[in-house]
């Protein structure tokens, strides 16, 4: 009876792939106008519109950010566990509820309640990827050429992201527009991942 | 005029993650309000999201539960044949059903027929899962280091969860909470799949 | 100046079992009451979703039957060209109407434009299929010890489904009970794929 | 410390290819009936479906070409870098938004905003893929053999079919016809990708 034969992690890449290339894409589908537009109801109809393409613009920006990220960590797992894809389809499972809020805030942009519920799964995600990042850095699957340290200063990162979207949501009764400025904040912090240092 | 040569499982792989993974993403395009929520009428909005976001919830964990069994199984087959595309397929064919009895349930929580679809539907995906690795073991399809004991093992908890599935769908009518309770129960057996021992 | 560097196909079929996942998995969104279920309605509402079912089981089935094809032949193929992707593009398209004409046939069953459409949609693809198994053939493209002969075979049988799709959608004005039992006799002509002979 | 090891494309051509798979095949769910046909509305029917197929099937062929080249020019490239993943992120959320613009000129064909959007969506698309394999020349990414000059002219072939999307918005308001006639001249420009030559 021996252990198990190491997994590799080809097949959990894939299907995370395809779960995020369907979330990033069929977002898109929301951008509808709902009758023909004519001269007469164009206004109206875009200004239905304007909302929706920007909150669905700024949800591919992070499920990408998102995609990114999980392409670099992966790249650098060793070999896959069990737990390892529970992890994953945790961090899959509320990334998958990304196109219902940003549906609901493109319908509803100045109500409050939408900001608070896309702060909170946006926290989620975070908070997942967290759980995710600290897994592998605390079961050693990393590739012997990785430091581990860079990654547990990217997982304190992660945390940060956690932190300003619970207050995006929190604060986003006194003023969506604040909850909009923090929404802002985390991207500009992922836009450029982390450079991983390799061993010396 | 010799024997075809081995298939290797790499695209029927690649295939069944495509659609396990549209499956377990699309079911989210149900989640949505139907209207602009406000004030007035956010409470019967998030009364009716409630019971679609819990089966949302629940059939992503099973599509999960499957996934990770299907990627676990598929790891140890040494090369494919023709009618294992077919008995993928048919497992494949009852996974795509889950969406629809899922909307189903979420739109009708306390309808009996919805809950006796739901436990149908799924006692089809666990027996198809039977059928599958049955077919694998009997075709003596494994890597050879692979105990083939363990995997009658398995095959034998699927016949429990087909059974546990059809009295739930057979019990709705009597009280659907009876059939959430038994629903509950089998992502509780294979939450952790089982340990697949390899020959000494 | 050297001729191109041979392409594997690699992309081409994930690219292709990308497609083909999506839309066998897709067309499950048309399976749904539009309307909350109850005692009242429930016979109206199964009566709706019966023709439903069926037309998206047997897309499902011929869908799956074209990727059983695919991928044999795709597997026999030595490298890609250029107007390979084209071929396989140009039956990408037709099985991509699929859907349309599954969701058109199972909301009006009995309307013989519906059985006409869907004849017509389904000779089409059988027909791009015969000419890029016909491209695979006369380019040369299969592994050297695959016996082309086989493949001009199947390619012939190809055209019998286009003959029969085609008599299908002609028929159907006079009765769509003969168009339907045509449409059952192609899967019971493929549902075993040839076996591929190799060279002696 | 050293330098980060070498990314390889795998990943993000999988990711790309899902993207664009679903891009290119969910569009066909516009393509629908909202009602069920009869003898009555039949006319009316198929006068709206008929623009719909149209957009449908230019704009399968338009990603198609996309999806051609993307193929070709990541076939190329030697390893990934981490600004090569925004540069094709970029050109991803502009493919993706060619489902919303066809449905919009599927719903208004002779409406001339619609026209301008589908110009102005192609030519943004045109661009993204001129920034990105101006990167890859830039950046030296390609495989040693490649002739990088090869790719500077296909580079400049990429800023025509931006011109020629963007005059095709620029002319809409005047007629929708004009915009559809330049429409069409890029597919024909693009059909036949460039031949890439080797070094001697």
């Amino acid at each position: 009876m021996q252990a198990q034969p190491e997994i590799p992690t080809g097949r959990i890449e894939a299907f995370s792939d395809g779960v995020i290339a369907i979330l990033i894409t069929i977002m898109v589908f929301d951008l509808k106008f709902t009758a023909p537009v004519n001269s007469g109801n164009v206004e109206i109809a875009l200004g239905e519109l304007l909302p929706k393409f920007i909150s669905y613009a700024f949800s591919f920006l992070m499920l990408g950010i998102m995609w990114v990220n999980h392409h670099q960590l992966f790249h650098q797992i060793r070999h896959s566990e069990r737990r390892l894809l529970w992890y994953n389809l945790f961090l899959l499972f509320w990334m998958s509820v990304v196109p219902f809020v940003t549906h609901f805030i493109g319908m509803n942009p100045l109500y409050w309640p939408a900001s608070t519920a896309y702060g909170v799964v946006f926290s989620l995600c975070a908070f997942s990827f967290y759980l995710l990042r600290n897994f592998v850095v605390r079961q050693n699957l990393l590739h012997a050429h990785i430091e581990p340290g860079q990654h547990v200063f990217i997982r304190n990162k992660n945390l940060i992201s956690v932190l300003i979207y619970l207050i995006a949501a929190v604060l986003a009764p006194i003023s969506v527009y604040i909850s909009f400025g923090l929404f802002a904040i985390v991207p500009a912090l992922y836009f450029v991942p982390e450079k991983i240092v390799t061993k010396p």
